[in-house]
């Protein structure tokens, strides 16, 4: 279905090296297992509180595993990219460079348990490479509800745009393209800032995948899913033959992604073998965060990060202490029944809003995270049946966000 | 003195950015080190055996922070580099790409002991970038005493070169370019077989530096000597104007690495307050290598290392169990002088050769190491003055390895 047949050999080749990767990992990861373990990288399992294998040591930071092996095919798999052209091979290996720079910090996290602030630090010194090596456009396109603010046709008629008072002010900071008489999209060249944009999304995408995380099977079910999901872009850009370029080189870096981490998946997945550890968030975050830039889509990415754009927002009150935070915000074992329950903190107000969130007979409030919260309106549920629900809720949001792109950007970009 | 301007430009940017390296290291290592304690990568310095400092926990594997200082500063750098050539960035970033790979692996190992055999694994792995993205030439120039063992005169007369007998042989695997009339070199293309060179060189260099380690400032003080060595190198020939693009390459990786070596060497120094770990010896073996084979000065590279050969050759009967090989072998703290004398191993042979190695009443024969046999043919030593003559006598090895360089590759290789 795919036009393009360098593109088509391409990704046979990823989806080969993908295969590799799967069996790699599910081979590697065991015999790397017992050094973790005896390293003291090991973690307790604290959603099972209660039962029998709650004092059981798991080994923590197996992300490490799935990100050495995912460097390995795509290191392999730049034999089979760019080998026409130099400047292809550029974006590739800054894209892995950073990506592999992100690895190595987030695994320096798991061993040295950085404070909290470093977990900003961190994915902007790994983007750097990104950022040096980025010669691409620097320019952003304005959506249309808000060009009018920008730019307005001239007053001496014949169509000619002029911009406006507030466009002067943007324009001497930033440059703007005003569209000539036929119309068009007005672009405004970020410069600099899209650098700073940048570092932000790769924090952000790092960040994303690590504060929605605390049951088996979550962090690197997610990442599956939206991995997928941008995958499914790619796919349906190319076949409409747009960006070739761009989306060939996405989809390359994902289907190794994707399937590194089903091998990692598949000791994480309840009951957990293995615990991924910051190092695959910082791993995941930064692969989207690549292939987003790279790919010159981070709106679209962004938009499949809705739940934990929500899971973030939720958490905003309790993270910057305006309310009660306890250490563990996970849900609670209730161990009577086996299923997880909400866990709650301490507060006592009469405020309206929270009588939806109170829970249980001494009428607390929920931990504000979007897995209590879908705890909270579901009702107490097994821990495999809590990461299929949110996964699945991943995969609609995904859908969600493809609506919004594919329909509503004609309206706002004035192009699907 | 240099005359290409542009190169000239770019070495400066590089001095500037190791100065930075420098007191960036000097700075952050010791923010750093507490979190490396508090997760139990700490060592005792067993040179201080007896002494009140033996029982004091010093941080290890602090390379990872030199390795991440270095990393910021090359990333940097390449905003002065390459710009109007993407060939230069692919050589560059995958340079880069091999060096960060090296460091997480080897950061890695510090965290996880990884068994030996994992130390001749992993450097492989991490020049599998370089392996990648190389498209340079595969052919090695012949040595003269051995091109007329491939190639003769032809009988025929009018100085034809044929090939030998053997020449027809080695011609049945790897293509051979015979010079012409006018005489010339004989070059020998490997093919992959240069490839898996590489890969050697890169497993050579990391292990060099690993295995003459063990008294406080010696991997890092002999990291600083050779590297100080390649850039004299590099600027003689920048001088000649020779070459300039790679060994303009190689300068500009040198001199980070210089200046981010010696901020760790402050703190690594005698008496150490941070030990480097396996990371730093993974990380400055990569970058020799890198430079080695980027810069195309392989063999000269090889001619910087003789203590750490002579260190291996040495080691190779304990290493390989035919001598009797104790759990360490680091020279002993002679507690009464507060000296280093050589260690001993329980071996009682009566072979006339080890007479001039038995040390000590007993009659044992010192483990085999140089920095042992340095001992025994000095005499005790303070550990900070072992280290200075060690340091002096890769100083000297080197300067030694120059003269072989100049003056008998015009009879080796028929050119300087
Ligand atoms: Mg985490
Ligand atoms: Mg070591």
């Amino acid at each position: 279905q795919i036009e393009d047949r360098s593109a088509r050999g391409q990704l046979q080749a990823s989806a080969a090296l993908a295969t590799l990767g799967y069996v790699a990992t599910i081979y590697v990861l065991p015999t790397f297992t017992p050094f973790l373990a005896r390293s003291g990288l090991t973690g307790k399992d604290l959603c099972k509180k209660g039962t029998a294998s709650a004092e059981k040591e798991i080994p923590e930071g197996t992300g490490v595993i799935a990100g050495t092996m995912f460097l390995i095919c795509v290191v392999i798999l730049q034999l089979f990219y760019g080998r026409d052209s130099s400047d292809k091979m550029v974006d590739y290996l800054s894209a892995l460079l950073s990506i592999c720079f992100m690895t190595f910090l987030g695994f320096t996290d798991d061993v040295l348990d950085l404070p909290w602030r470093y977990k900003l630090l961190l994915p902007t010194v790994a983007t750097l490479p990104l950022l040096c090596a980025y010669d691409g456009s620097t320019s952003i396109v304005v959506p249309r509800p808000l060009d009018h603010l920008l730019v307005a046709v001239g007053a001496g008629g014949g169509g000619d745009s002029v911009l406006t008072l507030v466009g002067r002010a943007v324009s001497s900071v930033f440059s703007i393209t005003v569209p000539g008489k036929l119309g068009g999209v007005v672009l405004l060249d970020l410069g600099m800032a899209y650098m700073v944009y940048m570092g932000l999304l790769a924090v952000f995408c790092t960040n994303a995948v690590n504060i929605y995380a605390g049951i088996n099977g979550l962090e690197a079910g997610q990442s599956f899913v939206v991995a997928c999901a941008i995958l499914a872009h790619n796919m349906h850009e190319l076949r409409r033959g747009r960006d070739t370029g761009n989306h060939t080189f996405s989809a390359m870096l994902l289907l190794p992604f994707i399937g590194t981490t089903l091998g990692l998946l598949r000791y994480n997945w309840y009951p957990a073998r293995a615990f991924v550890g910051d190092t695959y968030c910082y791993f995941a975050g930064m692969t989207f965060a690549v292939v987003g830039i790279h790919g010159h889509f981070s709106k679209t990415l962004i938009l499949m990060f809705l739940p934990q754009v929500t899971n973030f927002l939720l958490s905003v009150p309790q993270l910057f202490k305006v309310l009660p935070c306890p250490r563990h915000r996970l849900p609670r074992m209730d161990t009577e029944k086996g299923l997880l329950v909400p866990s709650t903190m301490p507060y006592k107000s009469e405020f309206p809003v929270w009588q939806f969130l109170r829970s249980g007979p001494d009428g607390e409030v929920i931990n504000l995270t979007l897995i209590n919260l879908v705890l909270h309106v579901v009702g107490p549920l097994r821990e495999r049946s809590l990461c299929t629900l949110l996964l699945a809720l991943q995969a609609a949001s995904c859908g969600f966000g493809f609506v919004i792109r594919y329909y509503f950007a004609g309206l706002v970009y004035g192009s699907t």
